[in-house]
């Protein structure tokens, strides 16, 4: 969408508004398909940190180094944890000050390992914190559950090492690590034993490594997208049809939320919503999976949608994104899908990313038309 | 026992013969008090390194600079994994590679975490590949199951670093945890996910720790336990006597195995066995409980002997140990309870190694009297 073509020199590194960081949180919250961790908290961090005159500069892949060293950071663990042990800038810092001295080298800059949810917003407190840009990119597009579930675990690079540190005084460096499922598996039982929630620092990335392989200006879409949506809010127009035209999204459905199965359990919020049907949708039943994210869809004993493609749940009329830790019964909900990043659509993304990964006994289809030729 | 002004100079490095590290076998095997892992597997490869030319140098801990950097080893997780993935000396090399390189700093000598069990000649295996020297101590003076239990523990001593590989190119590092419990969870875990079985370098000691607060003098107190049991037999004597008299150790009970629980869970060998009794214990029974290690044994219900003194079980012909992976029906046993080392009786040791440690809601009682007073 936003090559660097498009773009005129000066927008190559950006000061980010605190309205940018507001419509960021909005915007990753839907790209967020339910996990990524509700973006609320943090955003209030980034309220303090701006109000202290701390900015985030945004900054164009495309203009990194090859040799830069960039921090793919996150919060890791299930969402609805995420909700009760509350997070601080501080904690986000403390494993890109792990890596830094395992590897004896500072960054040049961090970066999202998922756009989606509050890790969208996450690097940004690291980056008010030491003032690294953030890039304008991610390694999901969205938020997936699971550390092979990335651009660059598809596109074969290194999977580690990773630091991991908790709000205690207890961390973690994985130096090495068989695979990225080997990665996922390590790492995941350390998160889980410290409470199912850490924050972490995952393999660093080079410039190189981020231009050929990243998810492109997923920031600046997710910032575009919750402008969008703010703006139909403030103009009462329908905040679910500024996210369809902003993001060529498809409606799937819209209906009540009827019942709620979740459990956190291995280090991920499980489990399963039933949406009876309203409106033009009336009289039909809609069951969405979801391990931390919504995985698969079924309409009435159909398989609809599923992953890589984005399924989102949001409030039919503030256009919020609802997590699937914050699920309940009578909510008002409409179910769209958006297109997946070309990555996931290859056959090792679909190997690592499509229904299969989440269990489920289906062949990929998208419902984007584009997707399946 | 063995003081410094018992000893000659020369005897304060000393090289270990072949012999040396056979009765090391026995007698560590002894000490283990069913766990620490069987040494058979350890001993072939030390009779592999010694035909290859390899020896190892025995040095006296008070030898130590007090700024002198000590690896202490052992093979983590649950025995009878242990005799199912079989390990190799280069195996037990990598987490002292690994602590090497990220402390920076070359170690000046091994020394085992537990001289109990295999885990007496695991640091054996590094000092015949590396040629460092085996300091003669250890940090528990047997084997117990977790990564509290030792007198450096006790001691309130630093629990990190921690470095941690297994035989796939997984390796994990610990580089800070909130307490030596928090360092049991967050090792163990990773531990049993990489297959309950890990060579690990544990947090690194220096001379003046290992001098003040080692179980010093263990390594020759197993040598030569185990010399008197080889003598015994080669003398069709009593090797359960030559045991009793090598330790100040007590028989407690003879009988036969009739009845064994093992599960391998969370990391660790868990169960219990009963043994009937034979000749003076004829219609008694003996009911042991163990946790990698046995922990508390009951005669016809009551509580006669727990941790920390150190429970064995004996073949009654051989005097050999028999580890709680290797219990079975029919097996002919000695039980004995050994002196434990005056560090784990203080408050603070019975805190962390007594029978409430192990979940046994019990006031710890020696068999010794001397250790009532």
């Amino acid at each position: 969408m936003n090559t660097l073509a498009q773009r005129s020199p000066s927008q190559t590194h950006r000061t980010l508004t605190s309205d940018d960081i507001e419509a960021l949180a909005v915007g990753a919250w839907i790209l967020g398909t339910g996990g990524g961790g509700d973006p609320y908290q943090k955003l209030l961090n980034m309220r303090l940190l701006y109000e202290a005159g701390r900015q985030v500069t945004l900054m164009d892949p495309l203009m990194l180094d090859d040799n830069a060293l960039v921090a793919v950071l996150s919060n890791m663990g299930a969402p609805l944890v995420g909700q009760e042990r509350l997070s601080d800038p501080e904690f986000a810092l403390k494993p890109l000050r792990m890596m830094e001295e395992y590897l004896g080298r500072k960054f040049d800059a961090v970066m999202a390992l998922e756009i989606g949810g509050g890790n969208g917003v996450h690097p940004m407190m690291v980056a008010a914190l030491t003032g690294y840009p953030v890039v304008d990119a991610d390694t999901m597009g969205r938020a997936y559950p699971e550390a092979q579930m990335t651009s660059v675990a598809v596109a074969g690079l290194r999977c580690y090492p990773l630091t991991m540190a908790d709000i205690r005084d207890n961390e973690v460096i994985i130096p090495r690590a068989a695979s990225w499922r080997w990665m996922e598996r390590i790492s995941r039982k350390a998160c889980t034993e410290i409470g199912s929630v850490a924050a972490t620092c995952k393999a660093p990335r080079s410039g190189a490594e981020v231009k050929q392989h990243g998810v492109l200006y997923s920031v600046s879409k997710a910032i575009s997208l919750g402008t969008n949506v703010l703006k139909a809010r403030a103009e009462h127009s329908d905040p679910i049809e500024a996210v369809l035209s902003s993001t060529k999204g498809m409606r799937l459905f819209d209906g009540k939320v009827v019942d709620i199965e979740r459990r956190t359990t291995e280090g991920f919020l499980r489990g399963q919503t039933r949406i009876e049907g309203l409106d033009g949708f009336a009289g039909k039943e809609l069951l969405v999976h979801f391990q931390n994210e919504f995985s698969v869809a079924y309409l009435d004993g159909e398989p609809i949608v599923m992953t890589p493609d984005l399924i989102c749940l949001l409030d039919t009329v503030s256009g919020d994104g609802i997590g699937t830790d914050a699920l309940r019964f009578g909510q008002r909900v409409s179910v769209l899908a958006l297109p997946a990043p070309a990555v996931f659509l290859s056959e090792k993304g679909i190997a690592a990313v499509g229904p299969r990964a989440f269990g489920f006994d289906l062949e990929f289809k998208s419902v984007f038309e584009e997707s399946n030729t």
